[in-house]
This record gives structure tokens, sequence and C-alpha cells, in this order.
């Protein structure tokens, strides 16, 4: 999916847009790792990846994702780790990520503990979507913290996740 | 994202499930043009390519979507063209087309007649996307028309489509 990247998409259509973008399995799933998994750093994000990517690979889809405004990196200085945050153009795929796991987890052969986020997050609604959203503006872009009523949309994800890894722990961790 | 396609996936991750199937961008954007564009044969999808595909990777697509189940393939005897029809699993894929659309519609650069569709098929939410599935099922698994209250979703597509095209006959035809 490298050809038309950085021109102009090869035609009009949004869904082309969004594909000629994010269509590249190894671009969603980093996004994936950052948005859910809160995996700020290189290290961090290859040492836990679930589908083992390549340093090679990640520090490629890093460099484009920035590219494409959907990741800023911060610089920390030399020796320093560079710390990735979403923008808000990323944020806004989480309804895309909801439902797509949503999709994969009704037809395709998934594991419970990395199933149950996708399925809390669709069962969620736009709802749901929208305050995990607020949540990440203030991770990530440093909005103000949303008011709490309750567990936040990340806590409520990560519970449903140590839960199904708790039934059966013999599965893949995520 | 050859790899992993037929065998197992690379993690449970219900997104990644997803991704490896669909997260290549002819394939996503073949399903768009049977599922939006009702074209099912090889020779309409390959003329009518928004984005110029090429045939051997049509033929790649066509072959992998079918072998996937996603698409299946209606073979009308020698000398005549196969017809290709969505799945249900192919069907369920609306909402993605949707919040896909969305996104790109917003965060990337589109052309009006070919954006409108992600358009309304957006605004309309989950209730027109389920009255568009139910459309789908009619015309590519044969199940029975939807009791019609007026212009069915796909009418109102493609009468949307039209009308930008009009405001703006130079631009690309979808």
């Amino acid at each position: 999916m490298v050809t038309g990247r950085s021109d102009q998409p090869r035609s009009g259509c949004a869904i082309n847009a969004a594909v000629e973008v994010i269509g590249d399995r190894w671009s969603l799933l980093v996004l994936r790792d950052v948005m859910f998994g809160n995996r700020r750093y290189f290290r961090v994000l290859q040492e836990h990846s679930e589908e083992g990517i390549a340093s090679n690979i990640l520090a490629d889809r890093l460099r484009r994702l920035v590219a494409e405004g959907l990741l800023t990196r911060a610089d920390a200085g030399r020796g320093r780790r560079a710390e990735y945050s979403l923008t808000e153009a990323a944020i806004q795929l989480v309804p895309v990520m909801a439902v797509l796991g949503q999709w994969g987890a009704r037809h395709r052969p998934t594991t419970p503990a990395l199933r149950v986020r996708a399925e809390v997050l669709a069962d969620g609604g736009p709802g749901l979507w929208d305050d995990f959203m607020a949540e990440l503006r203030a991770e990530h872009l440093g909005t103000p913290v949303p008011p709490r009523t309750g567990p936040t949309v990340g806590e409520r994800l990560a519970a449903a996740h140590a839960e199904a890894l708790a039934l059966d722990p013999n599965q893949e961790r995520g």
C-alpha cells in the first residue's frame, strides 16, 4: 500500500481515501496498540506486539503514521526515548476500530481475552465511543480530563480483558 | 498481507482478525464496488474501477474473497460470465464501510460526487445501515425483498451521487 500514499489519492472516494492511509494491516495494528494499550514507545510497542511485529516494519509504520498526521513524535533529547501520541484524526478512528473488531469477533477465529475489549466497545455503541475519544484526547492531546462518574472506558476495557484472562490464563496475553 | 491469510490468524485479537482478511486496500475496494455499485461481473468491475484496478490484481482479489467466504461465484457455463454475490459476512461490512467513509470524508481529500454516498450512509446511522443490509440480502442472497415505504437506501445513495455529479459534471464519475 505504498503507492499513492503521500500524493493525491487515486480517486475522490471517501472509502478509498481512508484505506489509502490505514488500509495496511500493520499501520492499523500499531494505532490499535497506541490507542487501547497506551503503548507510547518504540520498544514497548515491539515487545508487547501480539502479532510479533518486526522492528523494521514498526519503524517504517511509525514514520509513515507521523507523516500522515496520525501520530506525533515527541523527541525527548539524546539518549531518551521518543514518545508517540495519537492526533485528533487518529482518535476519530475509534468507531472504525469498534466496528472492525465487532466484525472480526463475529466472523473470524479469535480468543476471548483479545476479543472482549472489541465486544465491550461494540456493545457500548456511539455513546461509549465518544466517552473513550474524550479520554484519549485528555491522554494524548492534553485536553481537560472529562468528569469522572465511575470507571473510565479505558478502565472498563482493561477490567474486561483481565477478567477474560483470569478465566483462561493459558491464552495469549494482550 | 498475504501471510497468514488462509491459516490461523497471527493473534486472537478481533481487530487483527478483521484486518487479516480485509486489511488490504484492493480487497476492500472490490467489496465496495460490488456493494454500492452492484457490479457483479469481472469486466464491469474492471472497466468502472475509479482507482483503475489492474486485471491481474482484480482476478487475485476476487479469488481470495471467494476463498475467504466474502463473495460467492456463480459459474454460468462455458463462455458465459460468472456472477459474484456478497455473502452474509460481506454484507455485515456495511457499518465498516460507513465509518471508514465517514473518516475518509473528514480527514482526507475527496470529491463531492464520490463522497456524498459515504455521508448519506454515515448520517443515517445504524438504522439506515440495517435497511441497506436487508436490501443487499434480497439482492445477493435471495431473501424476501423488504417492504417498500419509499425510496430504497440504494436508490437514495444513487440519487445523492447523481445530484452531486450534476452540480459538478467535470468530476470523476462513480
